[in-house]
């Protein structure tokens, strides 16, 4: 997430130097094309950019909503995990009774239950961006460590263990049939969510609409070129790259939004997200050994 | 769903081809009734294509946004029916309790609850796509096979024998009412989304928007032509065509986006996502025997 | 539900008649005026109906948006009448126990509560087409049918039977709490979806956009063929008519989805779901004497 | 809720004579401005007028969007509350059995019940048209009455009674906790379906949005007719007129969406629907003496 | 919130004079730059503001959608924690029954109960203000002021003191498993909200939308200088401002919306909206120590 308002030059360029350089050799050719060999033989309508112009503002918008569509939808789930993951803990700490368990026992059943969900958060995000990360291991007793390694979906068999904790702790007399189902619930929930997450990153948006929209867009800046360049002259290529900028800017700024798991500046924040959450539900449980939040890089954006 | 960001010509051209003759052909229509009938009476004025250039963009947006809508909220209802399928199996697995049921019996009956709703995603598939697919029957157990066979609609039938199972489940002590209720809410959600991809697939776009589109693409191109062929010669067959294409291929994109549970590329991909589900299941019962992912056709699209 | 995608001459023409009329006398008076009047004394400047062509574009846009969702949300409160109805079948079959009924008593209690789903959905069917349809009354026992047609929401009071039969089976012992209130949901959730089909249906899409709609193209009709006429001769007459029929028949298209629930081809085909549910049901209770799909209508049209 | 589809001329003027009367003054004033002092000096580009109406048209389309959606979120509330009543009044007369009582106590706690849901109606539609409408005290007893008069929002402490009779009739063994559950979750909704009302009415829609789009409507007519008045002399005045008049007249559509529960042709019709309800509930109580439904005022609308 | 139809003069220069005065330099060089510079050499076509400026509309209006409905989700949320306060004062006044506590006690409990719900929402509301509010201290009692001043999320720390009082309500017999259920889920209702107004408060909306479309807007007003000032002279500094202004003005419109919970006068009014919760809470304990309703500023806006 891009924290400050003004956007870096470098920046910019680094996302559409390759589009910038395509779209001014292509001026640069409509310039010459027109100049050498149209002139004397007929004329591109104005009619042309006017009309490709007002239609393919309507398709970049199209791709824009769906995007941030996307990203918005991706950060109310992870919206969604924070809440479900601070009532989880809220109901293990206050609605576990002691049973015939010690204090001891007692603290360490319901540590473990809280520790365990933080070390879903941080499995399902290691999926989502295809990181190597093993911070969720941390949060694991060994053994279930071992339970897990032989799994593909190390978030699912976390949620595994979990039902299978709550199912315990009925056997135990710790929480009645009322509080198991209240729980059971959210685990259903963290499920959905965990879901979702993964609809987003492995649905690709139609790759025609990109393609085309591309395609389009240098269409419309070579018509538009050529159509000014019986005005302006040279400067036709200027300001044909500069229109198109306009449009291709635009579309990038949508499509960096298109997989708002990724592991880059415009994508959802995880990190920042995953360590509040952490902090948030370490303080529940009483601890002091809590980590610092996350700290933008370069005073620019967050991860 | 394609794979690949750079659509292949040669796909381009067999989706659009028919399309391009007959616009082809009513630009040279055009272009000769402007040379050799109207020039010497009237002027085609340059506003009807502006006009007409807007509007049908808006009505080309209108079809694309449905159609994106029904393709994602398929999307969707697919990936909730993963959720809910991971979620039957976890409750499965860690709620049913062993009753009086020796170790053997315990365990087949797991497998078959967890089996058979893997039986369901087989079956709701093949009926989306029209197929005669049996993949479903390999997760049944012939008797049960016997009694679905019967039926016209197999992923319903499949849901009541699930439902008589859990009844069953409980009559044995094998769970409580509690986890009765939970469990049978998840059948209450499959068989809601089961009703959603029957809507999706049921329910026909309203054709005149797709009728009257055609019609009024196909007006915009001959009055453009028309109009520019005074400027342009006998390049505004060109020109107009390649304008129309534009209008012509972002409609064509959302058509085909249209029925989602289509068997084609651009549908959303069945066959991956059953797969994934019916690996996660044997996964979390502790299977070996897993059936690989489906791999994409040709690196460019997975169905 | 229009079946064929082509749309028929004679369709349009039976929708649009009146409106074509209205234009093209329109137009004749407008090319009139202007050749008589106007010419003589000053310019229709061309950029009225240019500005007016993409304003109007705007408020048809809006009026089919506005259309498309109300039947979208027509046919999906159809669809979850179809899904709870199965849920509704599913549970009588499957979670009501036999208590001290003998197998014909307990056979018919379970068949009569399915039966009256089955009327619920022709009463609610025939309310929303205002017709005078019997066939509900067909899944009713006579002293049902009796008690309800004292009332005015019939399909309110066959709830309202459902309700009072579930209080029975609780007390006859057939179900326990827990069934009670999962049925009790599904008994909710139809009396959600009734009111909403009962809301769609009652309230008028307001007025005054279609009215000014219908006023605003007839204008920009007319002030376009004032404008081209100063090119295009009489010709004018047929173009304006021609750009006008564009906005005319994508507005009528949009307002034959605005009351989803009428008997006309562009509805929601409730007889083709209700028929279709009727069939489940009555194979799910294991029937023999189930009746046939509902047929297309020339090939051209569901109702 | 206007039910008649031709707007009547009177009504328009009622409407728009402020602001038709601000535009003629203001297009004859641009039209001498342009004719006495500007002519001899520059002229205004068309392009001014072109790039203002379209951009403006957007603006004009963004607010209808929004109010739409208010209007139609309105209406959507008020149906479930018609639904949660009907699911309220369908539970208390099957689901609360006799209990202690003898048959006339028991008839009447019943209707209490469902008199008092009535009662809520009236109170939360008197509050929402800001009414002094004491219609709600009819369906209360004398003390009841007494109790409520001493609270602010009226709606709200018949809830509270409502909770308290349910509490109530628990204790007194009427109804057992399973029911106490499903008929407080409508207790719930109906309090949530309260307080969603009262979002829509308190929440005044940005003022900037509506101020501004007046003042460049107004920007928009003046520029048009001092581009025009060079083509269309004095008829400029008319026609500056016209196009904002199409402007201008959506725009106010629009604002007449913007406050649903207002008591005005254009909001919902609480009164027709309160009413419907009422009737809905006394039949199923079997009542006898039941009011008509509200009558259309003029044939022309519903309040 | 504005209240006031009428937006001062003074308001709007406060938030667009910056714009102005860039805008108007800029409109000055672009003028002196054509004037001295390019129209001896070259013409700047008129294509390209006009095909700018449709195409930034799309622009500004997508970014007014995405910040309307931020303003109107965060209304939302703040109307559901309304609605569930209600329902959680009603549930503790009406279903927690005496048990074994005196009088004096159980007047005392149902107080605490409420009072700490208020003190959540004072809580979350300082919290979103970023504001150092101490308000929500004086409903709680000092010891829970205590244990609550370690943690960094106030908020959250009150809930966590709800579910253990729930906890200990049921311990002592004052409610049942069920009504402890319906309460339980009025907490998770809470807590979903508090994260929802925290995701939309910690979710910058992508800045890349925000600069480029202050960028394109400058580069419009600009090119629309240039083309202008061929027709209009230097009046052309004074037209394109203005036509500026109008996409400035609505593009600031919007930005204002972007921040719902900021403490300012385009803001959810969360002071006032905290009061009528207040009152209301307060109202139902029968309290007579009612504060007043909070009072607009100037009789211009609400905070």
């Amino acid at each position: 997430m891009l924290i400050e308002p003004n956007i870096r030059l470098s920046r910019i360029l680094r996302n559409t130097w390759q589009v910038d350089i395509i779209m001014i050799i292509s001026c640069i050719a409509a310039y010459l094309v027109r100049t050498v060999l149209i002139r004397h033989h007929f004329e591109i309508p104005s009619i042309i950019p006017t009309v490709l112009g007002t239609a393919i503002a309507f398709f970049v918008g199209f791709n824009n909503n769906q995007a941030y569509d996307r990203w918005w939808e991706a950060r109310k789930i992870w919206g969604s995990l924070v809440n479900d993951s601070r009532s989880w803990a809220r109901s293990i700490i206050s609605y576990v009774s002691q049973g015939k368990a010690d204090d001891l026992q007692y603290a360490i059943v319901k540590k473990r239950l809280v520790y365990r969900q933080i070390a879903f958060l941080y499995a399902l995000k290691a999926r989502l961006r295809d990181a190597v990360d093993e911070t969720y291991s941390q949060y694991l007793e060994p053994h279930e460590k071992e339970e897990i390694k032989l799994q593909g979906n190390i978030a699912n068999a976390i949620l595994m263990q979990q039902s299978k904790a709550l199912q315990q702790l009925e056997k135990e007399g710790m929480i009645d049939s009322f509080r198991f189902i209240e729980m059971n619930q959210l685990l259903v929930k963290l499920c959905d969510a965990m879901g979702m997450t993964e609809r987003i990153k492995n649905t690709i948006y139609p790759t025609a609409y990109i393609y085309f929209t591309k395609a389009f867009i240098w269409l419309f800046v070579v018509s538009l070129t050529l159509v000014i360049s019986a005005f302006a002259g040279v400067w036709s290529i200027f300001l044909g790259w500069l229109v198109g900028f306009v449009y291709v800017s635009t579309q990038i700024n949508g499509m960096s939004l298109m997989n708002p798991f990724d592991n880059n500046s415009a994508a959802v924040p995880l990190n920042q997200i995953t360590r509040t959450i952490e902090i948030n539900l370490l303080e529940m449980l009483g601890e002091t050994n809590i980590p610092e939040p996350v700290k933008p890089i370069n005073n620019e954006y967050v991860l």
